[in-house]
Parts: structure tokens; C-alpha cells; sequence
């Protein structure tokens, strides 16, 4: 047993959200723990029908990776790899948001590499309630056991789809009414100053380089979250929760 | 040279932060990079005095704990540790707030006990321009390596305020006129609902467990971020970032 195959999950958020998922094959918990979290959580595994088996602490750090706050779940097998979903899902995405008359909300992550940031966008996103993430194939962070925990359930949740060539999904998006905005620093306005209550993709770039040329050049807008300290940035994760949760305001709003 | 005694800080935001600041003594680069941010960051040192010293990356990744994107500086003696400050740090910033007739806002984290999370948080909040972050004295994460690498220079930007006793504190910042609003899964509206425009300190819970009964019943009001997908809550850095930018727009909107 290893930590960075995948078979294993920790921390409270990540495990709960593979218990609902029926994705549990084993749940360990920490020897020391007794709390009532720890207790709603293994109300929650009875239920689903598990049975937590109690290890030392120093057994679940080298089962997960990273912070597993006293809780580890060995996934079933085969919900181990979380896949890339193709083009189709996302036509059928678009289809199911014009069929319940929903403006749709889409988060295309332009060159998000490492896994953590990959995992916290996705959690920001499904918190936002988004319809599907879009990656470049060749441009992306894994899917990985690490992206997955960070993500802490939303990798499972959300429809993330890879996609061959990008500067084509922007297009095709564009030909679908769906308004592209970029998150830019040199942005045109900032990002309040954007009407976001229709169908709509945001795009971010890189954690280091933002949005590149390509991708830059196919959105219809480019819009700036105003620095007022001395950082340079937010982390990409932020970004995306400000502005996805701008839609939602937007939205609620109208 | 070890990586977690914090005279060691590594990647591009922390770095050029840290050389701004003039906080850094050395400055090491990965043998293998070549390409544009890496010289600009260069041209930065030169200018600060500063000279690279070219390593293998393998080296870098034993001097810098986490993802040191190839740049690593070792800070001067007396700018490894980043201290809370006191009390008189946060009346110093309500006063300067009441002398340039600005409404202060402050970001209270009730108890963040991850330091990258802390980190995180602490970035988000320079980024929205908050005047202060109060964290209580007895239960709060350090401001370390790993929160001040997390945190790319807005540890050392922003005055970071431990107080002994939060609820004096709380108490203090109501006759100051600062508005208490907390944020809960179970607000009583949303954060949009709220008027921020005023002075107003927005406090946030921890991770686990979220805002604790004396800081909830300390507010004047409870606003939630709803939940539109699966994941039960958003990681604290990004609730910090859509709730502090919220009130960054009512404040530019005002």
C-alpha cells in the first residue's frame, strides 16, 4: 500500500464525499481520534455499510498523502482513476442547459499544471455550481490522487472535459451563444463591469503566465480582479471562486 | 542548509516579493531555466545588488520545501521570522483608517489552524486590500516557511494581529463602529445581501468546523456562500477572497 497510487483518500471532505459517492472499499481512522465530526462521519459509513478499522496515525500518513486529518478511505477499484471526459460531454452539457433553460456556466482552466491548483479549481467551481470544466489535453494537470483530494469530491462530481484542440472548443463555444471571458490582468474593465447572467465560459491561464495569446484573442472580453496590495496575484483556485461566484451574483440578482 | 528552518523561501510570487522587500541575502537559480519571468526576476536582483547563484534543481528542492519553480533565495538573518503583532497594531490601523477617512476592512480568521492555509488566506486578503488580519493568540496556525511561501509576500505586506482574548477584541471593534459579519453555512442571507460598504470586519471560522459559538453570537450579522454543487463548503482562502472582493465591488459600485 501506497500513498501516491490513488487507492487512498483522506481528510473529512474528501472521504465523506467518496462515502455518498458509494466509491468507499475501506475506511481507516486515526487511533486518537473521537470527536464529533469523527462521529457523524462514521454514522454516515454505517449506513453506507462500512465498517472503519482504527490504525496508528503514523500508519494513515503513509497511506495518504498529504493532510488526512485522522480519516483515510481505500477507494474500490474502479473509482481509483477519475477520466478526462471527452467533446461529447460537454455538447451533451450544453444540450441538457437548453433543454432545462438554464444559462449555462463554464470554467475553461487554460494551463493549470499542477495538480493541487487543478483540484482547488474544481472545488471552486463546483461549489459555484458550474456546468463543466474544459482543459487542453496537452495543457493540463493530471486528475491525480493528489488533484482528487484537494478537490474534496468535486474531481467525482463535475464533468471535466479534455479537449484536442482548444482554439476549436472556444470557437465551437462561441458558435454555441456562449460568451467568453478571460480573467487577464491587463484586463479591459474589471470584472464587475462584465454582464455575466448569460450563458457564459470564464478562462483562466497559468499560475504564472495567465491566459495565453491564443486563448486571449478568442474571448470576447477580457476582464481584470483589481490588485489592491502588494501580491502580484491570487491563487488561481481565488480568482476562479471571485468570478464564478460574480455569475452566481449576477444571476441571483436578476 | 535545511528546508523548514524558513531562512529558505522558493517560488516566483515569494521570491520577487522577498526581493522587493529587500529581505533576501542569496539568490539561487535551477541550472536548467532560461526563459522570460526568470529574467525579468534577474534583472529585479541586479538591481537590489543581488547576484544568482546557478544550483541543481536537485539542490533547490532540498533548500526550498514545496513547488520552488527553480528560484530560491536565502533571507537575511533578521527576515526569517515573520512575528504576529500586537494589539496596538490594530487601533494604529483603525486610527490611520479615521485619519484618512477610508472604512477599514479587516479580516478576522477565528481559527485557521493549516499554515498553508493561513498563507493562503493572508494572500487573498492583501489582494482585496485588507488593513489588518486578527487571528486569536492561542489558536491559530504560524506564520512559518510554508505560510509565508503560501502567502507570496503578503505575510511580510500585511499587519497579521494575534490578540489574547477575541471576544474583547470583537467587542472593542463594535464601539470602534466596525460591523461584525461572520460567514456560515447557515447565514441568515447571503453575503450579497449584506451592505459592506461601511467599516467592517468579515471573520471566518476553521476549517473543519467553521465559525465557533462565541464568534457567531459576537457578529451583527451571518451571511452565507451558497452551495450550488456537491462539495459541502470552499476552502477558507476562497471564501475569504469572494467575501473580501464582495466588498471591494460594493465599495468601488458605491
Amino acid at each position: 500500500m501506497s500513498a501516491d497510487d490513488g487507492r487512498f483518500t483522506g481528510g473529512f471532505h474528501a472521504v465523506e464525499a467518496a462515502i455518498a459517492q458509494g466509491r468507499v472499499q475501506r475506511l481507516f481512522v486515526a487511533e486518537a481520534r473521537g470527536d464529533g465530526r469523527l462521529k457523524r462521519l462514521l454514522e454516515r459509513a454505517r449506513s453506507a455499510g462500512l465498517q472503519a478499522e482504527k490504525r496508528p496515525r503514523a500508519e494513515l500518513d503513509q497511506l495518504a498523502s498529504g493532510r488526512h486529518q485522522g480519516v483515510v478511505a481505500e477507494l474500490s477499484a474502479d473509482a481509483v482513476n477519475v477520466e478526462f471526459q471527452d467533446e461529447g460531454a460537454l455538447e451533451a452539457c450544453l444540450d441538457e442547459c437548453q433543454r432545462s433553460g438554464r444559462a449555462p456556466l463554464l470554467l475553461v482552466l487554460e494551463g493549470v499544471t499542477d495538480p493541487r491548483n487543478l483540484g482547488a479549481c474544481l472545488r471552486s467551481a463546483d461549489g459555484a455550481g458550474v456546468d463543466a470544466v474544459v482543459v487542453p489535453r496537452s495543457r493540463t494537470a493530471p486528475l491525480n490522487a493528489a488533484a482528487r483530494n484537494v478537490a474534496s469530491g468535486a474531481a467525482e462530481a463535475l464533468p471535466v472535459v479534455a479537449v484536442a484542440n482548444l482554439a476549436r472548443t472556444l470557437d465551437w463555444l462561441g458558435q454555441r451563444g456562449v460568451r467568453l471571458v478571460g480573467l487577464a490582468g491587463e484586463g479591459d474593465g474589471t470584472l464587475w463591469d462584465e454582464d455575466l447572467a448569460g450563458p457564459v465560459a470564464l478562462l483562466l491561464g497559468s499560475e504564472d503566465k495567465g491566459l495565453r495569446r491564443l486563448a486571449r484573442e478568442a474571448c470576447d472580453a477580457l476582464v481584470s480582479v483589481p490588485m489592491r496590495g502588494t501580491v502580484e496575484s491570487l491563487n488561481v483556485s481565488v480568482t476562479a471562486g471571485i468570478a464564478l461566484y460574480e455569475v452566481v451574483r449576477q444571476r441571483v440578482s436578476n
